[in-house]
């Protein structure tokens, strides 16, 4: 394992910045885009990002802050 | 991604201060108005906002105080 | 913008002490009347205050404290 | 608007101490009584309480303790 | 009113160990029993507790610890 | 009533690990088996742990962590 | 029983770092794989996971970050 895996949680995500991940929400909602920042209650900054319905884009977004107590999951992609 | 973009949710949120946002509420109601100031909490006053049931105004409102944890994200606009 | 408008979500609550207000509850259910008073929680006391279901009057309410916890929204009225 | 009226939410309630109450819970069923005591998490001993659903009687109470996190609102009689 | 209900409503709790009450949950289940002691978060074990639902027995507790936060209400008994 | 019943409900806890108990969860799934350790918040280790669905065995878990605030109550058993 | 399973829950799950886990959520989904790395939150990071939904693979996950309040139970896996 890489050693940047072994990272707390909130410090492994801190890492991430401004790059892009798929955020999962209660509410079964998805979102990605670009993470421009986040804090350790997981509210973040999205930056061109889409929202999805069971996969599908139903809008776009610019700039949205999404609250961190909404978050199921954030999924960390690999590409920039 | 500019220097704006990459300050932490709640700076990025403060600095949006007297301008226009569309917030959705865990409940999937929209407002759409001017965020005339918010709070670390998100708490936050808008003035001649809307409200939006599946992207049809239903209500407005002059001034009204929406309680952060109802938040489930904000949208920032670039008009001003 | 006036510079009342400018203040904080809390600061500007507490400046409406004693006009009137229609507040939201998450369950819908809206209450029209003066607020006495209100609290950093959000806690507040109504008087004279009318419960509304869909817009209909369905109760009134001499003196009634509401647990800030509840509140969807704060719409703040211009009239005393 | 009376004196008593201005005080803090928690305030007026700590003053009606001893006095009626009705109580609406968050899955909308009514405690009607004497309001013994009252702390700011808004738990609360009712004696000689009612319960009501849809506004008739269903049981009584000697002597409760309703935890405060499941109050909406608690209405403040003017009879002892 | 006697002293004792005059006391604030942890207080009062904490003064009824070892003694009979019927404890509602947000979940409408009941348990009857000896309330063996009790914490300020309401967390309680009980003794020789009867698990109610829609006032029918279901199942008997020798010995249960029940978490606060589900706690609706708990019911002071007069009987030992 | 013994000695050990009267202690404080996260006291009792505490002293009852190593043994046997059901806890049930808000989502009414029961699970049994030997409590290894728990924490204050009601976190809590189990070994050799069956899941139950209405009183039927689903499944079985060598050692289970459950986040306490899931935690409806914890039975405790006699049996070591 | 061993020396391990006597830590508190949370000390046992940091010790778990790096291995197998299967963390089933409120939402009744599943997530296995490894577990990179846990804070005391239990917000979870996971590698190479799959997404279960009654027993089902329906997703798989290169790197993504659980926010732990979701969270029902971990299970901890003996295989690394």
């Amino acid at each position: 394992m890489s050693q940047q895996n072994s990272k707390r949680p909130l410090t492994a995500l801190q890492k991430h910045t401004k790059k892009k991940v798929t955020i999962r929400l209660k509410s079964e909602i998805e979102y990605k885009g670009k993470m421009s920042n986040v804090d350790s209650y997981m509210n973040l900054i999205m930056t061109d990002a889409e929202e999805l319905h069971e996969g599908k884009v139903v809008a776009n977004y610019g700039r949205v802050i999404v609250r961190g107590n909404n978050v199921l999951f954030i999924k960390l992609e690999n590409e920039l």
